[in-house]
């Protein structure tokens, strides 16, 4: 049964895998004070143009964010996400464990603005509240959706003249910047926010995020966070060898354009049959609407994951693609869903 | 330059990274719900001939120490160590972090003992200080040394007697339970403990510990810790795949018993020269007492860890031994520091 | 200028004050465990008809709270409150900084129901999310509604099925249970929930509230918790005296009947002015609304705090009585004020 | 049964009581925003001649500190006490409870020096271990000891050179001042620390302790952290008043030279009769030592607290006089031991 449930099914793609088996033999020190996570550091700091940023190599989203967000606050400072933001409901209160409160916004399309966080700012007001202090946003959202210039740089301005910092989980950062709705670089993510970072277990490695840190007094002994929330590995070299080889010949946004050309395929082929979506997704993420029955009998074929059941007895499924999903398996799935809607609408 | 400076300078043991290869197309779950995994856990399980023993795989030992202590105290609860353990020193706070205090017992070996704990028990009599509940050891300890089965049955047999959990870092139970000095099976340690780890990291594989947890009483709803904490690795596949070689054919201790082996020629040949040891140690660490001079020309060729420098102008080093070691390093070893310390002592 | 911000402007109730000054001199041992604290203890049992009550006694409403949540809860255990609920909105994230989620429903007059409640436990269904497991409520709530037999015994039911805990804080209890909406005894309170606090510095002392763990499951090593968390008073016998006063012919249902007594006055007199409620509040906290300029001009001679500016143009304010309250300063104010709406008016 | 328990063993001193009766029906604005609270801070800061230092009242020493420290340091930062150090020992894990290490110096006489400083900074010497950031002492320490100018100088130095902050528990900071060995102003200490605490409930007050701010960087946002741990009293003027008071007429020190002279008669007379010290203190606890049987047999006339057990067989007990001790009580008991060492020695 093919899957589409997300884009970790697979291992690593075969050009980061082949770089482990190269280098295997290899001595180096632990605890990723190894030259590949020199030259992995340097590579990203080239891609944002930015000699000066701290650069670290973590396990999982999850930690990262949690590491990340602890660090940055004070124990009273409180984190403004929207109420879907993957902080808020899926890291099993990993901020909260660290202390602060996750302050949200309800919005549909998971993106944050100025507007939403506006009353937040104003209703905290004194010493018997938290304080917020930090935005975090994810780019492309959990539901797909992508922040452009405009709206990104709207936030910052925000951030700064209100005195928060701004935070972009990047977990699909590739898929993001090559989506078609896209208009940022790297680069300009780098100086619009305060840190950001590089998913890379979505993006073909066998996993590992880049954490970049831009603001300068987020960087002092971050080290010690790291480690202190057991995520230094060890064999630290292998997260920095495979950041390496992704930011080497642009192996990191080949992966996402073709993750994005995948998801485009199947966004492209569902509007064709008709088929509604929960969002306008231009990334790696789609959202489709089905009746419940036609759901479940995909379920038979496809492996994917419920987004969530409507009221109205129909159901929006999630499909994800990855650096491995073959074109294919997705013209057959869209093969296989046309005939049942179409039996089904007889 | 060759390095003794730990076991996890190199990657991963051939036979794990030719199952990584040869799988890393295979869609699976994420999170560690993959076939992989479980059959990881059942041959765990079976190891340890246990079935209803919970088994979690993470990614490195400080998370796993953290999320086990965090998962198994109450808030007021504090767990025992050497004053040398792992999660006093060499954690960055990790276990306080996650708001207990550890209790420390001052000893050279590296081991614990009913007659260290017991002053601790009696000191700690009332609701203003912490209650002691959980007891902290290390096998292989810090210093090389191993448990043997009567110190790990008394002390397993005191902790139930005095309403205490015991936990066993087994970062190196691997070298432990194949050491000369060792008589227990990984069975027993099941049996006389109430959750122990088995490393990982520096037994061949890239990275993971699995976690046992063998008391009824730590297993429930063990999953949301793991997340919690930012340890349920999204390609969980990865380290289930990688403990199922590990205890397939016995890879486990083929490994085990090749570090030893490399560590024991170094300890009879160091031993040949005249060399002293900090500590007995039949296990993959060794640590070998030099004159500050000779270990600093030591430096020049091999890289090693200075365990400490004695106040009598000589230095301990520490060297490690791993999958990897060949034995003509340990050979060319020997021979240089042989050739130093002829030329030092003439 | 009076006041009627809020229910803890003035000192202790005459009779508290007296005890704490007839029993100046007498020495006893510390930190609670003294004979006024026991004796209050007792009257507290006896109160609720349950000798086998652990009760304790802290110094103020955020710190019974904390402590009390903190101690129940596992790691990845969550607290569901309404949005507007107090540890929510106005303890400075105080849960969260103990680690622990709160969860929350939108209801516009404060109490939680089951059908709030579902919503939620189904939502969260696997180890992604924190673990519903706690229910807090406030009697009387944040907006001075109270919870009748059959609402407690709905939601007490609900909890039971459903694997959750029941807790009300009580800040105001005393108020809730001589209010005249009110069909519940503190003893019926104590058997439908899993604890609760008695408020005792919003009823006539001059600090102080007393948890009521009924639950066995909860009691275990909870001084342990108060003391950790730096809620032990030394001179602990401080607050059993008071709330041993407090529950010596019926002065705690004296002070709460007083203060009702006088919020009644002052509902029933902006009534008859034509003045809206925000609730219909039959406790000491009342929230009529003005015109932004009736209740600027109300600020120039009685102090109050603002609880909602209105999007329409109005104000709605919040209106506290104590033990202290005068009958006269009520008539003063109903006075003034309706003589603010007659000019206004003209 | 007279009790030397403790000097938390009575009330208020009357002085303090009679204001709280005289003031009992002022309305107040609440959470120590009152003019009381700012009066109390004035007379505080022209105690220490600093009108910059940023004073706040909290109800007790364990909150205070626990306050303190988890606000002064980030989350990777360590606090070292000396090992019979109030928070290292007899605070229930309160300071690990907000996430941060305690590391102990061993010392007999309760008092840290650079020497035992310094090879704990030495020691933590990357980010695999905590980074030493607080320095705790007590004066008068937990054995009765006090820092003269050249100590707490030396210290002071020694910690603007290393990086450190210094905090001071003055949980006994009235009798440590008037102590005959003390050579310290309060203005002197406030320049020496970077923040202190002043204790009032064993200095006569029936709550309360005055934490005084005065390295400006530990100011920001303070009054967020004494909320979110539960720390900001309602009725807060409850402890401005009484703080108030005590800083009026000097009434601070005449209660402590109160207590110190009731303890130097004990020690007077007990030296007279043969006793020995555990140590040499000059303040209001004493630490005689007594064989087994005769710390028994006082036991029965008399309350205290045993300091530790000899392993010769004898008893360190710990003698505390409180602003309420009488000189015939002290007279009585010297009286009685007298008779009972006479007895005992025939």
């Amino acid at each position: 049964m093919y899957s589409f449930r997300n884009d970790y099914s697979e291992g690593a793609h075969p050009d980061i895998l082949a770089e482990l088996v190269r280098t295997n033999l290899e001595q180096t020190v632990g605890y990723g004070c190894d030259e590949y996570c020199e030259r992995a550091k340097d590579a990203i700091r080239r891609e944002i143009n930015n000699e000066n940023a701290a650069v670290y190599f973590i396990s999982g989203g999850t930690q990262t964010n949690l590491i990340a967000i602890s660090s940055f606050l004070r124990p009273h400072e409180a984190v403004i996400a929207t109420s879907s933001g993957h902080i808020n409901v899926h890291e099993t209160g990993a901020i909260e464990a660290t202390g602060h409160k996750v302050l949200t916004a309800q919005v549909e399309n998971g993106k944050l603005t100025p507007e939403l966080i506006k009353p937040i700012l104003d209703f905290h007001c004194d010493e018997h509240m938290v304080k917020p202090r930090l935005v975090y946003i994810s780019n492309s959202s959990e539901v797909g959706t992508v922040y452009n210039r405009g709206e990104l740089s709207a936030l910052s301005r925000f951030c700064k003249e209100n005195g928060l910092m701004l935070y972009m989980d990047g977990a699909r950062i590739g898929s993001a910047l090559c989506s078609k709705q896209n208009d940022l670089t790297m680069e300009e993510i780098a100086k619009l926010t305060d840190a950001f970072y590089i998913g890379g277990t979505k993006n073909g490695l066998m996993m590992g995020e880049a954490l970049v840190l831009v603001n300068d007094c987020l960087k002092a002994d971050f080290l010690f966070f790291v480690k202190q929330r057991g995520a230094l590995l060890a064999k630290g070299r292998l997260l920095g060898l495979q950041f390496l080889t992704l930011f080497t010949d642009g192996l990191f946004y080949k992966i996402a354009s073709h993750e994005n050309r995948m998801a485009e395929l199947l966004k492209a082929g569902l509007t064709e049959l008709g088929v509604p979506f929960l969002t306008d997704s231009p990334t790696n993420q789609q959202f489709p609407i089905f009746a419940d029955d036609i759901a479940e009998k995909i379920k038979l074929s496809y492996d994917y994951e419920i987004q969530k059941k409507l009221p109205d007895g129909r159901t929006c499924i999630r499909l994800v693609t990855s650096w491995a999903t073959p074109e294919w398996a997705v013209n057959e799935f869209l093969r296989d869903v046309g005939e049942m809607l179409r039996i089904s609408g007889e």
